[in-house]
């Protein structure tokens, strides 16, 4: 863990992270794919001609876990256990490609208290993750609850 | 490819599809999180002790990741090359714990067109991910571009 452990109050509103670059190969594109969404603009080159993409692109899924790490390196291994609830909302704009590196910018959106939890704060993220370009190529926001100072 | 390819017109609202058993093992949990998601909770039985978890937990992004393949498996392998916009909402329920076997249930949603490709029309589906117990572990919703016929 890089930084001190961050509790639910030490989170401000609007205060920025980033991370990366982390890169992304064909090999690793299709490896996940095998796994997980054996499409065929995923899986083969040759075979993705013929899809809507036209070239292999990675799996949206493998964007959105390079994204997962991006956030983590930028901000939540510091939560030292944090957990995620879920995402509010997720967009793929444009196709992950073979040689791509990509970094993410973190926002931290309006901080609330949990209602079952007391121990734990809701931490809002607002993500942007970008290609070597600067174009953004995943957006999305996810809440997680991080523990409040002296939460247990 | 098994069964017909599905095109936009074939797709009726409120229709469902199901997929799965897939396992999920400590050993697969603990490489996904290595490289994705590098929590303690997902990396190692002993420091996951230490966690809000109590125990070693998959990331939630590889049991999004697993519910993608039984999407797949369900209906996505049909489209012959869908693109997935996005995820409207995603919430993680109940952590998925080695061993578990996941099933999942989908349902098609609200037919849209898509204002900037008409050869395509806009498919939501609302994904319930289950362990073997049948409780859920995830649910999301998501939409993604479906090829009209002749749609090119």
């Amino acid at each position: 863990m890089s930084g001190e452990q961050l509790f639910f109050e030490d989170m401000v509103e609007g205060q920025r992270y980033s991370a990366g670059p982390i890169g992304i190969s064909a090999e690793r594109i299709k490896q996940f794919a095998e796994e997980f969404d054996p499409q065929a603009q995923h899986t083969d080159e040759e075979a993705a001609r013929a899809t809507p993409f036209g070239e292999l692109v990675a799996s949206g899924w493998h964007t959105a876990s390079i994204t997962m790490r991006l956030m983590h390196e930028a901000v939540i291994k510091r939560f030292g256990g944090g957990m995620g609830l879920g995402v509010e909302g997720l967009k793929w704009i444009q196709p992950v490609r073979p040689g791509d590196e990509l970094t993410a910018e973190i926002q931290v959106g309006t901080l609330r208290d949990s209602k079952t939890k007391p121990e734990f704060g809701i931490v809002p993220l607002r993500i942007t993750a970008f290609n070597q370009r600067r174009e953004p190529v995943l957006v999305m926001q996810t809440a997680s609850l991080v523990r409040r100072r002296g939460g247990g």
